[in-house]
């Protein structure tokens, strides 16, 4: 992208938040906000949050995952089947259509996944299945902290089918190895809570918990590498402490808060049988299809990333491996000491040879040090210097979004940074 | 994708629907109805879809949009400043929040962009923008005909902004030669009819309007090719009559039903204004900025493609070129006489070969004609055919979607449908 046409809705002042990560995020421009618990995506913001889906895209696929779109504009028919109409009173935004039909906008999908297959699904062979979508989802919920609460934000909610306990058991098992690749691959510092089951129904659940300095849950969790254990005030072991020791692997356990990103649960039967959804069996009768559920919240993420990786110079984001690379809104910044003559000419071959995901600072207004500040307030991995150097030697200067710099001849830059 | 790990939402019963193109859609398995006016789109469906939004995001992309997205869930406020909320009044899904404020599902988004960009574009140097989404819109009207009139569609939505009506002008036009490009790409028969602006106010305004039996609109349009014009009941021209001259190029105008896919508006400063987005001008006063909005209806294209390129055996696609390829959902199918031995042992190393995009049938319990006939329906332009004459030269028959069949060697496949 040229800087000359593009809009950054980056700001230089603070803008008066006071958690100090929804202040770093709406200073890196990524979002802004429309009303209570609702924001718009800048064209970073969105760049961002497409890279982080196609993570999570890249593992749900990887696991057999088929992506799907349901509609969020519900008739209340459904609900009143699975027994949530009464259940999400109040949380539930619901309308009438101009007929006077009773509607919400649908906060999760187990009843329109169940409609979805409903008479399609009919044997043990048309399962198991795993469906997912990315899509919004609407609580009328009282808005926190910028992303993190939210009245319309992106989920990646999945659904599970199954003919048998045994078989949800096994993808639920495989769904929790996906989430725990995610949010590695996001490189995220998070704890796997034993969760209460009895909002959604059904038996095992499992909450995935972000540390955060200001949270969603309280949580005490193990600082083991890798270990992930966690309990927050509503798990089955709430009565553990900071300093306990963690029941996995014996370290002590730490206090803190968390924020929820994930959430996996096996919900039995519990919407299959009210939603009337079966299959055949071999004798001639029939039984209910088993479902698992599985959401992560993606808007959210954008929060914990900021937070997690960022620092006081703005965004950091780090690199998510395949098909993906660094979830920044560009993979480069070009910084030209000045966009004209033998600079300019480089400048454009470089942009040019990068592609699309190239920052250009091409416009004429800005200091080399207000371009750095920006490319860094985004989160720009690399930053490609044209200047004197270039002119004497032609090698240019790259500098890392960590402050490391080499000198490397122009003909490298593509290899390094691409 | 292994046939036996997925669901294939075909149906080989005609589904009563009095709509040809509905039904066929319907039986192809793309979407399945959850209510008046709302579908789901199911894996294949997904498949398709996100292939038409990638040639709509190629194009936009290729014009310099840049994409965003905006909350559905709007306040009334914004659309009380433009007017609009009593304009829009009965064809909006407006609720209350537990709180007791007017929210609004968003019909489209000239106020949502107005706002995003409000305080951000300061000076000539901001403009011109061109910002798309391509996210749900909500509108309360009767249903019709599947995918052409819902109460939830996806709309690719795009808003440009200038400093003056000579920039709207040029990117007006810039953005009427993409959508030529698009509907091309998509192989489509469409006409480009000058419509009346009242109802979203400003001065020039076209609809791109795709042939079809059943339609939306009444068209009189031009039959020679690249002429594109096209009058309806509601344009400026409606006395034109079929036989009539076309008033571009002489040919014969052809009466027929057409469905409105595309629809550019020149808006001028009619949101700008009651919004109060302005930029500051050289001697220190203010300006509107001036706007243009720019529709393209993604769930209508299906319908559409499927009505003109479809035949009885069910879906055909066209390839779309650059990044994209064929839209069906798969590029190719794997059909071989018996998945098991030798037969197996090739499917599975083509299939790994081919990538992501290819259907295996590797399940046990239909004929190789119900594959075909599965093929078809979801519109695969290729199926490989694994079978004696592979056995007995190491050949294997390729026959596209139109039924012409030829005999290449094993290696050459992935080079043709790949």
């Amino acid at each position: 992208m040229r800087r000359s046409e593009t809009l950054l809705f980056t700001s230089r002042e603070a803008d008066g938040h006071e958690n100090e990560t929804v202040a770093r995020t709406l200073r890196a421009g990524l979002v802004r906000q429309f009303a209570s618990g609702r924001y718009g995506f800048t064209p970073t913001g969105y760049r961002v949050r497409e890279n982080v889906i196609s993570v999570v895209e890249r593992e749900m696929d990887a696991i057999g995952g088929q992506r799907i779109s349901l509609p969020s504009l519900n008739d209340s028919g459904i609900w009143r089947r699975s027994g949530r109409w009464e259940s999400f009173e109040g949380e539930m935004f619901t309308l009438e259509n101009r007929d006077g039909k009773r509607l919400c906008l649908a906060p999760s999908h187990e009843e329109g996944v169940a409609h979805l297959v409903d008479g399609v699904v009919r044997s043990y062979d048309d399962l198991p299945l795993l469906l997912y979508q990315v899509e919004s989802k609407y609580r009328d919920d009282h808005a926190r902290n910028g992303l993190v609460r939210t009245k319309e934000f992106t989920m990646k909610d999945a659904y599970s089918l199954h003919a048998s306990q045994d078989s949800l058991s096994r993808w639920y098992e495989r769904v929790r190895e996906a989430y725990v690749r995610i949010f590695d691959a996001l490189d995220l510092e998070f704890a796997i809570v034993l969760a209460d089951n009895s909002v959604m129904g059904g038996s095992r659940s499992e909450e995935f918990v972000a540390l955060a300095d200001e949270g969603t849950v309280s949580l005490r969790s193990c600082p083991a590498r890798d270990c992930r254990f966690g309990v927050t005030d509503e798990s089955p072991r709430n009565d553990l402490s900071a300093g306990d020791a963690c029941p996995n692997c014996g370290s002590r356990l730490e206090a803190g808060d968390g924020i929820e990103i994930g959430h996996v649960f096996e919900l039995g039967t519990r919407y299959a049988e009210p939603m009337g959804l079966t299959i055949d069996t071999v004798d001639g009768g029939e039984r209910d299809v088993v479902m698992g559920s599985y959401g992560i919240g993606i808007d959210r993420l954008l929060h914990v990333l900021v937070e997690q990786h960022g620092d006081e110079n703005g965004c950091r984001w780090p690199d998510a491996g395949a098909d993906v690379g660094s979830l920044a809104p560009f993979d480069v910044s070009i910084v030209p000491l000045e966009y004209d003559g033998d600079l300019q000419t480089i400048a454009d071959r470089l942009y040019e040879e990068l592609g699309t995901d190239t920052l250009l600072f091409d416009d004429p207004d800005r200091t080399i040090g207000e371009r750095f500040a920006e490319s860094d307030l985004l989160g720009v991995p690399w930053k490609v210097v044209l200047g004197n150097r270039y002119r004497k030697t032609g090698a240019v200067e790259l500098e890392s979004r960590d402050g490391e710099t080499r000198t490397v001849r122009f003909e490298e830059v593509a290899g390094i940074v691409g």
